[in-house]
């Protein structure tokens, strides 16, 4: 299912994560990544916090990044996501990254799995979530 | 108990640990005490992994460190550590470490507390743990 | 001199700054501190990337932290920030981090040093800083 | 030009580097891979630290990254780093991360560009660099 449902945050560097190339250290994204995705869960109407306590987890399972431009201290970064295609077990994410001149900094991709807590195994999504995303569905 | 029991290892600080003043960022010496001393109970013949894996864990409760010189960018620090008290739940560690010219970088004190993993309440050691380090007794 | 200015700023545990005890892993607290401590900088009105424009750095010295209790993920933690005192080229804050209950997670003390950037030697704060502190000097 | 310079080191998840899910936090691989990539360059006869010093940057501009199965705390991780092209300003890496067992934790592409510290604009990398890799060109 393509589904088009988008959400932005802002977010400050800080000063932990610069390196002494005087850039946002490129690893940090991936965490950047995430914690946008999750307040899109919660913009969604779920916490992923709670999509755990289901029983589910959510690990990621591929994820390319593009480095454009850098990313500096205290730049206020603004983190826009959108949810494309939910597929069995499979949910994929896209990901840019602008600073507040509104210069691309970073694009990326993420895959994510649901599996069942106990097993590990991928499993589908639990029906609350699908509820909610066919709403967002791309025709 | 007064205890005495020494560990030193090497560690490499990595570019993703330094900041833009060019230093390694001040708040990763808490990772590196604790490598360390995951790696001098190991020396002790303990893993912590497997002091969880049989009820316990072992969370920092205080934390104390002071600055002395700054590390850098892939200095191989020198971090040594020292058992120096086990008392009811306590477990004390002091920590140096000195960079390749034996240099201070830093010094600090933690304390630790052995909780049962079902309650989170402080709990005495296990007893294969007091066995190992009762030869360490400072008298 | 002895200062009272208060700054209070809010900060959800990430998912990358949990660990395996499902808890706010110990040594992501000085990096909040940190973020707490720039945006309380900012409140008085200054932001520190200018502090370091204009020459100067701040480095941590002197760094002290009790954990009373556990900070778990997504939580949405309160830090309070107080500027306790600035003598010659030091500069005090204390720390208190709440959870969204109200409950203590965690108190603490940090010594900051005003150094110029070129020979890394302590030095008095600007004077731009000094006359935005003088203000909240406690009597 | 294409290369075929391999390199492998050991590397243990610390417990900072786990997360919730009692695994390692999968935005950490970016730091692994660059510690095993400066070891790489380290094995070719040349420390990162050392080019940074001779005016150039080696930013990454790519990373991708396929997670097959999770790492746990204090794994000793085998990380194979590979050197497979270098193209005007463009360097080539992949890597494979191996748990004890020889299970397939990971494997992973990175593009890295040397660029000019002053201009920050990409650049050949120098000529001392050049020699190094030649030897290892597969034909």
């Amino acid at each position: 299912m393509k589904i088009d449902f988008k959400h932005e945050i802002t977010l400050r560097v800080r000063y932990s994560e610069t390196d002494q190339m005087g850039y946002c250290y490129h690893g940090n994204y991936a965490q950047y990544f995430e914690v946008s995705r999750v307040e899109t869960l919660r913009h969604l109407g779920v916490s992923y916090k709670h999509i755990e306590e289901q029983g589910f987890m959510l690990p990621v399972a591929e994820l390319s990044i593009k480095y454009k431009s850098p990313a500096k201290y205290d730049d206020a970064l603004r983190i826009q996501t959108r949810m494309v295609e939910m597929k069995g077990a499979r949910l994929e994410f896209d990901y840019t990254i602008l600073n507040e001149d509104g210069k691309i900094i970073s694009t990326a991709q993420t895959t994510l799995v649901f599996v069942a807590k106990g097993t590990m195994r991928p499993t589908p999504p639990p029906n609350s979530f699908v509820k909610l995303v066919q709403p967002h569905e791309q025709k």
